[in-house]
C-alpha cells in the first residue's frame, strides 16, 4: 500500500518528460520518483490515439508494480489522448501536463490570443483549445504541429541554423495570431526555450507547463495526506531517484544526464510489451 | 506451402520501404507483395540492437501468416542489425538492401572513397564498411548518421530551405572525404535524391539500395523456380499488393499514394506486439 514515502511515477514516451521530472525534482526535492520512458517505442507525437492509450494502460501495469502514491503524466500526447480514458484503471491520482499548462497560459494571456506548439497527436486531440475554452470562451487559439522539433533536440542541434530556420516555419502561424502567450505543448521543447524566444521576442511570454504541473502535484499530494515530510537533507540522487527504460539505457542515461545535470549512471530495462 | 504463385513478403520499419517496394513492382511487375510496416514502433534507426532483433522476430512470424515465398527485409537498420541474426528463423529465403547496396557502390566507385547516410543503427553496426571491405579492402568509407532526415521526409520538407541546411551539414563530411560514390543507406533517403544530388553536385553517383535489391529478388527467385509467371498483363494493383501496418493505416495510405504513384485505398491493421 502506497504511502506519503512512496515514490511519485513520472512517465514519458522517452526522454522529453525529463524536463518534468526536473522541474518537480526542484520544487518539491524531497519526493522520490521512479520515472518510465518508452524509448522502444518512441515517438509517441505521430502515433494513434488506439495505440497511445494501448500503451498507456501498458505503463501503468509496470507503474503499479513500483508501488507509486501518485502518477505524472509527463508527455503531453498521452495527456491528449489517453489520460481521461485510462483515469479509472489506476487506483492512486494521476494528473497531466495539459490541463496545468492550459490553466497558466489563460492567466496569463492578456490580448485573450493564446499559440500552442505541440505533436501531430496532441493538435489532433483538440485538449489544449477544450480546456482553454472552459476557461474562457473568449480566448483565441491558434495551435501547430511541428514533428520535426523532438528529433531536432535528441540530435542536440538546440541552437544552429537549422533549428532557426525550422522555427521560423513553425512559428510563422503563431506570430501571425498575434499570441501574446506561447505554450510549449511537448515536454521536449522547454530544452529549445532560448531559440523560441528569439524567434518570438521578448514580449510573447512563453508557458512551460511542467512548472504548473509541479505546482499541482505539490497540491495534491498535500490534499491526500501524501507528501513526503520535508527533511531540508538533500538525500543521494541515485537513492531518490530511479530510471526505467523500454531500450537503450545507456543512451538514456547520456541524455538525461545533460536535462538533469546530475550524473544518472543507471536505468533499468523493462520489457514494455509483457505488462 | 508457398510457390511462385504467392507473394513477396517486404517489411520495413514503416513508411520509408515504399521506395523498395517500389522498385521492385518496377522491375518485376507480375509479382504479388505483401507489405508490413511497424508504423506503431517507428523509427527503428535510433534503437537498439537487441530490440530490433526481438520486433524483427514478430514480424516474421506475421509474415509466416501470409504464406509469402520470400521475404525482402526493405530497411537498413534492420538489414544491419538483425538479418544475420533471423535468417535461421524463417524456411524462406530472405534477403536484405545492405548487401546490395554495398556491392553496387563498390562496383561504382572509381576513387575507391565511398560515402554512406544511414540511420545511427546502420552507421552503428558497421555492416556496409564491412561488407565493402570484404569486397575490396582497399576502399576508404565515410559513415555519416542522419537522424533528422527521415522526420524530414515524413514532414514533406523535401526541398525546401530546412532540407538544404540540415543536408548541408550532414553531407560535409562525406564531402570532404573526396567519395565519388554515396549510399543512401536508409529508405527514405531516396527521396531527398534531388536535394542531395544539388548539394553533393553532378559528379557524385548516388547509389540507391532498393534498384540492386529489386534485382537480387528477382535472380533469387529465378534460382528457385519463385519466380511469378509472366503474364504480360498489369492486372489490378488492389488485388496484386496488399499492405498491413502496425498503427494508423489512413496516414500510411496517404504517404503510400504519393510514394507508389497509383492509389492506395487500404492497409490492414495488425497487433504486433502479439506475434
Amino acid at each position: 500500500m502506497a504511502d506519503c514515502y512512496s515514490p511519485v511515477g513520472v512517465f514519458d514516451s522517452g526522454l522529453g518528460g525529463l524536463t518534468v521530472a526536473r522541474e518537480i525534482i526542484r520544487q518539491i526535492p524531497d519526493e522520490r520518483i521512479v520515472y518510465f520512458g518508452d524509448t522502444a517505442r518512441v515517438p509517441y507525437g505521430s502515433k494513434s490515439k488506439d495505440t497511445i492509450i494501448r500503451y498507456t494502460d501498458q505503463i501503468l501495469r509496470f507503474l503499479d508494480t513500483q508501488d507509486v502514491k501518485a502518477i505524472v503524466v509527463a508527455c503531453n500526447t498521452v495527456s491528449s489522448y489517453a489520460l481521461e480514458e485510462v483515469r479509472d484503471h489506476v487506483n492512486v491520482p494521476i494528473i497531466g501536463v495539459v490541463k496545468p499548462g492550459a490553466r497558466v497560459a489563460a492567466a496569463t494571456t492578456v490580448n485573450r490570443k493564446i499559440g500552442i506548439l505541440g505533436t501531430e497527436g496532441t493538435v489532433a486531440s483538440g485538449m489544449y483549445p477544450r480546456f482553454i475554452g472552459e476557461l474562457n470562451p473568449e480566448i483565441e487559439v491558434t495551435q501547430k504541429a511541428c514533428p520535426l522539433l523532438c528529433p531536432l533536440v535528441e540530435e542536440g542541434w538546440w541552437n544552429n541554423d537549422v533549428t532557426f530556420s525550422v522555427l521560423h516555419r513553425y512559428l510563422e502561424p503563431i506570430q501571425a495570431s498575434g499570441a501574446d502567450t506561447l505554450i510549449l505543448g511537448c515536454t521536449h521543447y522547454p530544452l529549445l526555450r532560448s531559440a523560441i524566444r528569439e524567434v518570438m521576442g521578448e514580449k510573447v511570454n512563453l508557458v512551460n507547463p511542467a512548472y504548473e504541473t509541479a505546482i499541482e502535484l505539490r497540491r495534491l499530494l498535500t490534499e491526500k495526506g501524501l507528501l513526503y515530510p520535508e527533511s531540508g537533507e538533500n538525500g543521494k540522487a541515485e537513492e531518490k531517484y530511479r530510471f526505467f527504460v523500454s531500450d537503450d539505457p545507456e543512451r538514456f542515461c547520456r541524455f538525461a544526464t545533460s536535462v538533469l545535470k546530475f550524473d544518472i549512471e543507471k536505468a533499468e530495462k523493462v520489457n514494455i510489451e509483457s505488462f
